[in-house]
């Protein structure tokens, strides 16, 4: 890779133009867009340039976000090109593209589209944000059931070449109805004389322009489809949603939900190019949050000082006390958020699950109290059994929190992944540290 | 969805066998599979007895792998029956089904195949645990460039009934090569006498049936296909891939990381279906390690006894100084093993993330440190210059941790995400400890 950077900076610097144009050209878009990442600036522009038209369209859907904004900024000058590329854009590729321009800057785009490209752009900008509708191309193929096949054939080859997938014919009635999806093949291997109402099995998934793009992406799962069509509330036909475009939005769900879970802030942060003053605030928010939080635990410590002073041993097994709450409790809450996340679990299933996670975590508790009394009998027997009883409550407690802050988040229209392994940590620590020193001060009496 | 699963089982309990029947019939395969994980085992099998042999096919993909085995056993005294399914099942599903049985079961079910189906499924066999051979499916339409786009569509309308897609046509030469791979949309949107050399572009992307699953993932996300074509090493096609089923390989993957970032052994559980046994040992594993772990803050606190008995304000802010190294530690984890799964990072960016890193985290420890100096500046003024250098110090030895950690992992061909967030805490407890106590010692001379 960093050879093959090397080599058309060079061509570039030796304005070696034809050779360059050469290379390109046989270059998949997904590399040249690796490259441009790459390269600095002014030079991604001119590479940019030099492709053709159906290149630069879809090298342009590969590039991250910055990267098209930077590119459409060097295009300032030449609004030809960019009106261009805009309108070749896939218009759900479009929307992915515009939505995530500051407000003005999207206005100023919209304003190069043709008036055909831009009333499908703002249309699909109208539908909320995380909404089906934002992921849907109007670009498909319907044909009406009482065609014969040959006549939908004929009908796929005339309106076919705008669609941007042909594996799925739709079905819809007079008043534009969805009542059918048939996969080409059936319709390749139909013979030609058959209607379409033969062929059709009246069995369809739709989506509803206004779900959630999560919905999207279990219905893709279960589906197994390749593209599902997108209805308005009286069923009829207004889109479709291909798979390539659910599967970016899958990937970066469970990024955010992965990140989130390591207490990183409105996440989806690639390390090596994001800049350190960014990796610096989308960090210092919550690690700032988790040290007023373990005030409480200092707090709680420092009102039973007397205990402590009396029987330092005690301190011995504080970490390991308190990080066995956190980490029962994060494996908790990592099996609830994914299985939340994956549809295993639901928001209402909370009651069962805790009755089951009480066992568990009992269980857990108490094979731990065991091999930490081994540790406790040689080095300060004294304490042995405080730390015993505190390590089956502690984990009990750790594993309880874990299962519940997933779901208390949902209902909270809050992101479950929020119940992040440092944040359940900090909350086992301040439960640990009171459950501890207050089994000690009644043990000891003091 | 509990009405509905009463609704059968009242109709099951009546023996209404033709409501039964009528009903299944209108529910899509994967409504079905639902339905039957939630019954009674011999009403799923019953259940499962009365599908038309198309939807057991079907419904059959979607259970899971537990529930497969279950209606296997329950057909157990119908070869006939398992022989048709078996059959039925596409090749790269009857791999993955096969895959998870003992070896034993495996063969038995293995002879009731025909001897072609049974050649399929030994082959892919033969490839190695987590290679594309595994996931790759033989039934793929192929013509040759010399055809004219007529003689296509007559092969593929001859030859594309078992296929299981017709989306993509690949072309091969006289040896089996393959030369390109064309969607179903240009062969139909061509003139019917071109030649099939003439609408092809010869840029194709292929997989090797060596690569590992991982690689197929990212070519998905790169190339925006519905199945990318199987080579082995002399460029022969062997087979496809569809994307569904790489679509399950890289949701289970993400599932996967992310149970084994909250230090869940071998993961993908379902908690509301899996056993309480089951959860109990796919935890207790990493728990006990850990508690072992931290045995070793334990004894460095215990060499420091008599710093504390001096200073016991010290053990105020221990919880809250090894947390922040641990928090901050998990950040880095988190960015670096996700980066790592998505491709964004490369094991040997290590060394150019290291000295990024270094900088974000004293920037991030200065600040913590600032904010604790806060809270120790009124409650133990005593000890706020030691708080201070030590947050500085353990914010950063965590970060580092964090970020060296699944790098390391990699390099043992283990994954990334085996640096759970548990683990780092633990190992920046240890740190912490060593770091605190060794500087308040110096500083108060003890």
């Amino acid at each position: 890779m960093v050879e093959i950077i090397q080599n058309f900076q060079e061509l570039i610097e030796e304005k070696k133009w034809k050779t360059l144009k050469q290379e390109l050209k046989e270059s998949e878009p997904v590399r040249i867009a690796e490259i441009m990442e790459d390269l600095p600036n002014a030079d991604a522009i001119l590479l940019f340039r030099l492709l053709s038209r159906e290149q630069a369209k879809e090298t342009f859907q590969h590039l991250s976000h910055e990267e098209q904004e930077k590119i459409i900024e060097g295009l300032a000058m030449n609004t030809g090109k960019i009106t261009s590329l805009l309108n070749d854009l896939d218009p759900d590729d479009r929307t992915a593209f515009l939505e995530e321009l500051p407000g003005k800057i999207t206005q100023r785009l919209l304003q190069l589209l043709s008036a055909e490209e831009r009333r499908i752009s703002t249309q699909l900008l109208g539908y909320p944000e995380d909404s089906v509708g934002r992921l849907m191309t109007p670009e498909y193929v319907a044909v009406k059931p009482d065609f014969t096949v040959e006549q939908a054939l004929a009908h796929i080859r005339k309106f076919g070449k705008d669609s941007e997938t042909l594996n799925v014919i739709y079905v819809v009635n007079d008043q534009g109805k969805l009542i059918d999806d048939i996969r080409i093949k059936e319709i390749i291997l139909a013979s030609t004389d058959q209607k379409i109402a033969d062929i059709m099995d009246k069995r369809f998934t739709a989506l509803s322009a206004l779900d959630d793009q999560e919905l999207a992406i279990r219905a893709f799962r279960d589906y197994d489809r390749v593209a599902l069509p997108v209805i308005d509330t009286k069923g009829v036909l207004l889109g479709i949603v291909t798979f390539d475009d659910v599967m970016d939005v899958a990937e970066e769900e469970s990024t955010e939900d992965f990140q989130r879970f390591g207490s990183i802030q409105d996440a989806i942060i690639n390390p090596l190019k994001a800049r350190i003053f960014h990796l610096y605030s989308k960090r210092i928010v919550w690690l700032s949050v988790l040290v007023f939080m373990n005030v409480f635990s200092g707090a709680a410590i420092a009102s039973y000082e007397g205990v402590i002073e009396s029987v330092v041993a005690l301190v011995f097994f504080l970490p390991l006390l308190i990080d066995s709450g956190g980490n029962a409790g994060a494996q908790s809450a990592t099996l609830m958020i994914r299985s939340l996340a994956i549809g295993d679990v639901r928001p209402k299933d909370w009651f069962r699950l805790f009755g089951k996670e009480l066992l568990v975590a009992l269980f857990l508790g108490i094979t731990m109290a065991f091999a930490v009394a081994l540790v406790a009998s040689f080095r300060a027997p004294e304490v042995m059994v405080v730390v015993m009883i505190t390590m089956v409550l502690t984990v009990l407690t750790g594993s309880l929190v874990g299962l519940l802050l997933p779901f208390i988040f949902t209902r909270l229209k809050l992101d479950p992944a929020t119940a992040s392994a440092p944040l359940i940590t900090s909350i086992a620590d301040i439960c640990g540290v009171l459950i501890y020193f207050s089994i000690a001060s009644w043990y000891f009496g003091i």
